[in-house]
């Protein structure tokens, strides 16, 4: 029996500001940053989770995992095992800590980081990749993880079980697919706003080399800026590939519909955060007036929890829905929003980026596909450059597409050295800073 | 000029969960907390703020005050004066911590320790109580504190800007009025779930002699309790006092509505948070449901932003309004939420309780009464009737109305002595605890 004796969190921070790589509307400078959680057992086993964020405040995130860690120390392996769901519960509904949010803001990112450090330890027990696990539980383990509170009004749990059951007979055959040809990817890589247009054309030039088809890029509070973006993009990528832009709740309703319409001739195919991302009826607002452009209505690494994808679905106000396994308070909750998502006939294409976003995004996507929706058809995970080379199973990313993971685990834990120079504020990378 | 030149915070905590006052369905066992903040000037003054907290996580809470501090330290009361909007907009936008919400948990919740503190500090520095400084804002100073953000699409600026101007040449004698008569209010205290029948009919008799009309219980997951307690207060109170109930979020859709038609004999005034507070069209399903019950449906103390509260009242989800100065980013978002509420004609009941709540909420109540709707009409504030020992410049509530406050400030400031003994965790209330 493996319990857990010991949880380590850890603040750890790239220096991205320094490139401005990741700079969008909003998020102009980010240290993209991690809250990393190890579990230690009385075994071998450790269980390596983290969250996301860009850099000042990730030691609130990390506060917010010690506040959390007495419901996780001394918990067993069988434990989680038999009743996941009511581990997520404890964590995400405890009497006191619940204030700060409910599931949303730093506790519920605390909360992710360790359910997921839980996963990726069960799944180590097991031998497996996290998304094969996953796609080994039967529909009635699948649904025992999940905390279907708030949800029964847009789906009855019996119907999303049925669901699931459909997807069982051929999950080997999508299994068998996903590990010969990988999971359709896009690139964000090549359209940060804090890069010059230069830069902007040479990236794209070779991420069409490369292979890459699909292209994101960033807007703003210039409408002249973007359309002139737009049109460096489209015409480096050419008509036939895929461009999306990312707005990152640059705008109020009203400029979002200017704004977008204003793009129409640059054939989007979303439009990504165009407000505030609690805004689900503007995004049902702004779908419903763009409609017409051909441009589809995108978010998600801003909805905080299960209750707001119910409501971005329940008032049609997206076209394709980006679930954040960091945002969201880890993998259980990922694998209910997935669910709701498959209901109403939404595609998931997971928000990635950031630091160890990608290599969750694999296998939420993966779990999509396998166990869930059963389509490739509008699914497109994130793809971004950097910050790979610190993980000890990293993604492999060809001919865009992503290779299926194949190590144990969740592809999260990251290596010894690179966490020591990330440690801030007295790892290599900060100290030797000014 | 006065300028801040140091921010400290303390982590304050009263060991209210040894008697379960304030228990409920969700929080079964509160520690009433405070982050209590402190902005020291260069002069005498001293601006006091503080947000609510459970217990637990309130240290989370003060790192993120920590992590905010750099954007107040140095700055010059004249700059909050000159552009309020402005200086709450650093904080709630900080391009790194803005991750954390935006605007909503932890980061949120510092954010309005702070900005609270800041008027504190500016009316202590025109020697005035919060709500009278704020009626002496002229309609376009009122809207210069706003952050207008995403809520042009349902209430225009210029439009808001004509609310406060029809109420302008009215508000001298609504200040009157209300230095004379005080504002109504509801009591809380006696139906925490914690507490036994015998001791919610002894509280009941208490309050009704002391002038009580209007009494609030709380509600949970058993019907039958439910109901047993409904009539036991209907019963106590008689048949023309209001009854409130509250539901701390406990229900599904589905169950929210079975639950609130069961107690629909008992005459409730409303049902407060049936469900989850991010679940804008869950209440709305609810509010079309229980409509022929003659029930209305509350909610506010979580919801976390503007952006929540104009949807709540554009899907038409809500008959009572319950913002919360602590849950919200301080008293500028509060006030935006007021104009909302205005708009579109529903009636703000602040949420009270807790520690320090109803200290601010007479002054929500206040502003909006003399400066917004003009009207008391279905409306009350809630009272709860500890912890007010701890405050310098206490609430002062006789014959179910709250005394409008006189001294300078927020009326947050607390006793030394209190702070000392509550601060967390080697106070004198928690040393000896053991």
């Amino acid at each position: 029996m493996t319990r857990i004796v010991g949880l380590t969190v850890r603040d750890i921070r790239a220096p991205t500001s320094r490139t401005l790589a990741g700079s969008d509307a909003m998020h102009t400078d980010p240290d993209y940053s991690a809250t990393y959680v190890v579990l230690a057992t009385d075994t071998a086993l450790r269980g390596h989770g983290m969250t996301f964020t860009l850099g000042r405040g990730n030691e609130v995130v990390c506060a917010a995992v010690r506040a959390l860690s007495h419901l996780v120390v001394g918990v067993t392996l069988d434990d989680i095992r038999g009743d996941m769901a009511g581990f997520w519960l404890r964590l995400a509904n405890e009497s006191q800590l619940r204030w700060l949010g409910p599931e949303k803001g730093a506790i519920h990112l605390a909360t992710a980081a360790i359910v997921n450090a839980a996963w990726d330890l069960w799944a180590k027990a097991e031998v497996q990749p996290v998304w094969k696990l996953v796609a080994g539980l039967t529909p009635e383990q699948y649904m025992a993880c999940l905390d279907w509170r708030y949800l029964s009004d847009a789906l009855p749990p019996e119907e999303a079980l049925d669901i699931l059951r459909a997807q069982a007979p051929t999950k080997a055959g999508r299994v068998a697919e996903m590990e010969r040809e990988g999971y359709p990817a896009y690139i964000t890589s090549a359209g940060w706003l804090g890069y010059s247009d230069d830069k902007v054309r040479r990236l794209c030039r070779e991420s069409l080399a490369a292979g890459w088809t699909a292209f994101k890029m960033k807007v703003g509070l210039s409408r002249d800026d973007n359309v002139r973006r737009a049109a460096l993009m489209r015409e480096e990528i050419g008509p036939d590939s895929r461009l999306m832009a990312d707005a990152n709740q640059a705008w109020d309703v009203g400029e979002a519909i200017e704004h977008v319409s204003a793009l129409a001739r640059y054939n989007l195919t979303w439009i990504e955060e165009p407000t505030s991302p609690d805004d689900v009826l503007g995004h049902a607002a702004i779908r419903r007036a763009i409609a017409g452009t051909g441009i589809g209505v995108a978010t998600g690494e801003h909805a905080h929890n299960r209750v707001m994808f119910k409501q971005l679905l329940q008032a049609g106000a997206i076209d394709f829905l980006q679930m954040d396994n960091c945002r969201l308070g880890g993998l259980n909750e990922a694998m209910a929003v997935l669910l709701l998502a498959a209901k109403f006939e939404v595609p998931v294409c997971p928000h990635a980026g950031g630091i160890g976003l990608c290599e969750y995004g694999q296998h939420l996507s993966l779990i999509d596909y396998v166990c869930v929706s059963g389509s490739l058809e509008r699914r497109m995970l994130e793809f971004a450059d950097h910050l790979h080379e610190h993980f000890v199973d990293p993604i492999s990313v060809h001919g865009a597409r992503y290779a299926a993971p194949r190590a144990s685990g969740f592809s999260i834990e990251m290596r010894p050295e690179s966490l020591d120079a990330m440690e801030w504020p007295h790892g290599s990378e900060w100290s030797s800073r000014g």
